[in-house]
C-alpha cells in the first residue's frame, strides 16, 4: 500500500502563507522550498539559480565554473565530531563537490555577537583552515563584522565557493533520469543526532559523533573512473528524504528505495526512537547519493568503498518512470510515500 | 606641526588584548587589523589573503578572477537612500570594481530572526535585484537560514562575489608609488550621517541620503581610457582616513592630502559637528579614491566626472617618499598625522 506520511517529529503542516518568517523557513524542507518560490526565485530570476542546484554553474570565459554559499548557524557551536568552523568549510565543499566540481576557493564572513571569547574564536578558525588544508582548498577572502549583545548567538559564518568544473558531464538534480542506480555514499542521521543529544543531553554507551566531513574524493574517484554520474546531493537538512523528492520533481522521475538497504547506526537509531525523530529527515553532513547509469552501479559502490568517507556505500534503490515520488519498500515488506520534510524538524542543524 | 591625532568620537583606545569581542572589532579600524593580524592570518596563510585587497585575485586556469565577500548587519534596515538589500549588492560589487574587476555574479545568504516580516524580506530582495541589474550582474546561488527570536536582529545578508579581471593592471594597496595622484570620487560622510541621524532622530533641512551606488562604471571607464591605475579603495568603515592609512602602509609610501579639496556636504558637515564625528572618519558606501600615475591624473578626474557616481570627483593629494603615514594639511595652513580610525565610530554602519 502507498500512502502518503507525515514525517516523524516534524509539526503539523505549518501555515505557509504566514506573513512573518518561521523557524521552519531554515528548515530545509517544504517551508524552505516555499519561501524560494514566492520571494528568491521571482525576483533574483535567472538559468543558473532556477536550476536549484548545490551549486550555481558558470561559465566564465569558456571555463565552467561551480559558486555556491551557505551561512552557518548551529548551535551549539562546538559538537562531537566537529564545530561550527569545519561544518563551514566541508559544507561549502561539499556543495561544489555535488556539481561535480574540484573545490579551489573559499570566503568566510563572520557575524561575531559581541562579548564571545576570543579563544573560542581562535579555535573555530584553527578547525576551519584544517579542514580547508585536508581538501586542498584555499581560503582567500573574508569579514568580521561585530554586533550587539543580544543581536547574535556567539558567532555566525557564512562561506561561499569556488570550484572548477573539469568533468564534461553535466551532474544536475535535472540529469538523473529513469533507470538510474541511488547509490547512498554511507549511514544516516550522524549529524542531526550529534547535535539533538547535546542539546537534550542524551547520553549514550559511546558519543554519537557528527559525519561532517568534506566529499570531495570520493566525487573526485569517481568522476576520475569515468562513472556516468548524472546527479549528486548530499543529505544536508531535511536528510535524505528531502534530498530524494527535490531530484524526483527536478527530474520528473519516481524514486524507490529499499528501506533494508540504508544504513542506521544501532545508538542513532535509538536516538531517533527516543526524540521521535525519522532517521530518513535527519541531517547529515558527511553524505551523500549519487544517481548513475545502472550499467555503472557495481563499479561506482567499490570506488566509493575506496574511500574512508565513503567506506559503507551502496546501492539503496533506482529511478522509475512514473510520478515524481519517493516510495520506500519498508522492511516489512509494505511500501510508504516518502514525503519531503515539511516545516521544521531540527532548528539550527547546521 | 605634525602631531598624532585621535579621531573625534571615538573612543580612547580601546585595550586590544581583550579576551572577548568588541563591538570595535568590527569597525573597519584598528581593533579589526589587530583581529585579522593576530587570528585570522595567522590560521588561514596564503598570498591571497595576505595581500589585505579588497578581492582576493586568483588565477583558474589562465583566467584572472577577483573573488570577494561581505556581511551586512546595518541598522536601520531601511535608510534614506537605500536598505540592506541594496547595500549587500553595491557593497560586494565595489569590492569587485575596486580590484579593476568586472563584476559577473553574486551568492545572497540570508540569516534571518525568527518572526521578521516576510514583505520587508520581500522588500529587500526587490531592491538587491534591482541593484544587481542596474549593474549587469546576476545573484545566482543563495541559502537562507533562520534563528530563533532575541538571537538575531530582523535580517543579516552575506553578499560574495565574483568578477573577472580583463586589464593586464595589477590594481591593489602594494601598487601605489611615490609620486602618484590621488583622486576622491566624490564629497565624504554621507552613508555614515544617513544612518546616524535616522538612530539619533536628527532632522535636517533636507534629508542626508545615503551614498550607497555601486561604483563599477567609473572604474571600468578609467580601464577602458587606459589611465594607468595603480590602486583603488571604496571609503567603507572607517572613512577616507583609515583607506590612506591601509594603503600607505601596503605600499610603503607617504600620503599627502589638502582638507581644502575634500568635498563634504554643508547638511552632512553640521550633523559631524553635533555629533562629534570627523568626516574623514564617516563610513562611505559610493566613494573611492583612485592612485594614478601623475601624467593620467587630469583626464582622470575628467573621466570620472562623466560618470554620474563620481561627477564630484577631484584630486585631494599625492604620495610622497618617507613614512608610511597620512598627512593632511589643514584648512587653516597647519599639518596634521591623520591615523587609522581606532576603535568603533559607528557600530553597524554597514
Amino acid at each position: 500500500m502507498t500512502t502518503p506520511d507525515v514525517p516523524f517529529g516534524s509539526c503539523p503542516l505549518p501555515h505557509s502563507n504566514a506573513s512573518s518568517i518561521m523557524l521552519g523557513h531554515g528548515g530545509g524542507g517544504t517551508l524552505t522550498q516555499s519561501l524560494i518560490e514566492t520571494v528568491f526565485l521571482p525576483a533574483f530570476a535567472n538559468s543558473a539559480l532556477s536550476a536549484r542546484h548545490d551549486s550555481a554553474v558558470l561559465e566564465v570565459n569558456g571555463q565552467r565554473l561551480a559558486f555556491t554559499t551557505d551561512s552557518y548557524v548551529v548551535r551549539p557551536l562546538f559538537f562531537p565530531g566537529g564545530d561550527i568552523g569545519k561544518l563551514a568549510v566541508t559544507g561549502t565543499i561539499n556543495d561544489l563537490a555535488m556539481a561535480g566540481a574540484r573545490p579551489l576557493y573559499l570566503s568566510a564572513g563572520f557575524i561575531i555577537e559581541e562579548g564571545f571569547a576570543k579563544s573560542d574564536l581562535a579555535k573555530i578558525v584553527a578547525s576551519m583552515q584544517a579542514a580547508a588544508t585536508e581538501a586542498g582548498v584555499q581560503i582567500v577572502t573574508g569579514d568580521t563584522k561585530v554586533v550587539d549583545k543580544g543581536k547574535g548567538d556567539g558567532v555566525f559564518i557564512n562561506t561561499a565557493g569556488i570550484g572548477v568544473i573539469e568533468t564534461p558531464l553535466t551532474i544536475a538534480p535535472g540529469s538523473a533520469r529513469a533507470g538510474d542506480a541511488i547509490i547512498l555514499s554511507g549511514d544516516i542521521g550522524r549529524h542531526g543526532i550529534a547535535i539533538m543529544a547535546v542539546r537534550e543531553g542524551l547520553e549514550f554507551e559511546s558519543t554519537i559523533e557528527s559525519d561532517c566531513a568534506s566529499l570531495h574524493a570520493p566525487v573526485a574517484a569517481l568522476l576520475r573512473a569515468g562513472v556516468d554520474v548524472h546527479c549528486l546531493r548530499d543529505l544536508t537538512r531535511g536528510g535524505l528524504a528531502s534530498a530524494l523528492n527535490e531530484i524526483a520533481q527536478a527530474a520528473a522521475v519516481g524514486v524507490e528505495i529499499t528501506e533494508r538497504e540504508i544504513p542506521v547506526d544501532t545508538q542513532v537509531r535509538g536516538a531517533c526512537e527516543i526524540l521521535g525523530l525519522d532517521p530518513l529527515y535527519v541531517a547529515n553532513e558527511g553524505r551523500f547519493v549519487a544517481f548513475v547509469a545502472a550499467g555503472d552501479a557495481e563499479r561506482a559502490v567499490k570506488i566509493l568503498r575506496g574511500e574512508p568517507v565513503s567506506f559503507d556505500a551502496r546501492m539503496i534503490g533506482q529511478t522509475v518512470t512514473g510520478t515524481a515520488q519517493v516510495v520506500l519498500r519498508t522492511a516489512i515488506g509494505g511500501n510508504r510515500v516518502v514525503d519531503m520534510l515539511s516545516g521544521e524538524q531540527l532548528p539550527r542543524i547546521c
